[in-house]
């Protein structure tokens, strides 16, 4: 770790970072994978810095992978937080000693950065996370019950789910937060997840298949108590066609 | 200027940049600001950097009004650039010898730097655009027939138009670029030229009055060859109210 903080200055553009909120689908809720920092009673989404010759998304993907161990994510850009009090100096200073960081190697976390936020989707049964040298734990949470997190992350977090909200016509999110089949009533319950409202069955149905989007698979989901739903998967080509469309038809 | 560059390493934080593409439409059509740039015969964005004490969206702010001298504009980031190679290193190093600016000074700008679009949406009515010391002319473009850009510039034009479209129904895009008074040919137009293609007159009528966000004004477009249309002004609160639901009325 002392290594990689006296390198930090020579690696990495200064001034700049990067924080990933990443979402799975589990049970019928959203999660998010969450850090929990060595030392510290506090939990942070993946961040990272850039190094000189990569682009923020190559930065991104391997800041999850380095930090998460979570690879093939779908990624993207919605927000950059330049707030230049997001991080309070005092309040950094503190943490950095209680991680056991002295203030010479503590330097290159100590100055302004302006961080660009990436939402990731992944499919949950696909991935298995575990903590960097920066963290005692790497793992899912709920939304509703994830603890106090450190420095802006709560605000990056709820800013992101706003941007799930307004993108969810706009780009592949069913697709690559649900697994490869699954039924009406999940793909509904997902909508409702992140729109955080109720949709009447009827409506959501006509209008998903509507868009021609879903292939039904004849297939039941087995091992369920009462009446087996059907599965479905997405039609991925005539998805993202309705997708570049926006999925409520357009003007 | 030669004070400006020998200050820019201690005013500005180092790798992060703006660049804003700015809207107007006038005479029925969609205008984007540019600079031209001294002793080049190239076209740029308004750009800037941002000082050690300021939010991305205030250094925006203050650079439009440096560079361009346009004030109380309407501004959303939409995304960052950030390809290592978005500057070539010779062309820069021509540019800048072209422009006067001796190798020492030229060093800020020969740095990598990160940059975050903003678009940014203005009553063309009421600007009134001057130039800045880096620039020979500030001015009205056709998007249609611009000229060559710097940099990367056309990219980001084409990257903010395609947000421009994504966002037509979640952003004022119609209130900040239209005038208080418009017809709704005229509204019809600004949705055409954003979408990119043509709607049906009636359908964009329904679809627009069903969202009860005009006030009609009881009062016609004077000195018209023919029919005179009524005019229509948008009842903000109303507006503001169906874009937060999206304007298709979601699902």
């Amino acid at each position: 770790m002392m290594k990689w903080l006296d390198e930090a200055g020579e690696r990495f553009l200064a001034h700049i970072s990067l924080d990933c909120v990443v979402f799975g689908w589990h049970a019928n809720q959203l999660k998010i994978l969450l850090l929990k920092v060595k030392n510290l009673d506090v939990l942070a989404l993946p961040g990272g810095f850039v190094m000189q010759q990569e682009t923020l998304e190559e930065a991104a993907i391997r800041t999850l992978q380095e930090r998460t161990g979570v690879e093939n994510v779908f990624l993207r850009q919605f927000r950059v937080f330049s707030d230049p009090l997001r991080s309070n100096p005092e309040d950094r200073a503190r943490d950095l000693e209680m991680m056991g960081i002295g203030r010479k190697r503590a330097a290159w976390f100590a100055q302004r950065f302006i961080s660009v936020g990436f939402y990731s989707l992944v499919d949950f049964s696909k991935v298995d996370p575990r903590p960097d040298m920066f963290s005692e734990t790497c793992s899912w949470y709920n939304l509703e019950d994830r603890g106090k997190m450190i420095l802006d992350h709560d605000h990056i977090l709820q800013t992101a789910l706003a941007a799930l909200r307004m993108q969810l016509n706009h780009q592949p999110i069913g697709y690559n937060l649900l697994p490869r089949k699954f039924t009406l009533p999940e793909l509904q319950k997902l909508y409702e997840t992140i729109l955080g409202k109720k949709l009447d069955r009827r409506n959501f149905q006509r209008k998903v298949f509507s868009y021609g989007i879903l292939r039904s698979l004849d297939e039941k989901r087995t091992g369920v108590a009462h009446k087996a739903p059907y599965l479905y998967s997405f039609d991925l080509r005539q998805y993202q066609k309705a997708l570049k469309l926006g999925l409520q038809g357009g003007w």
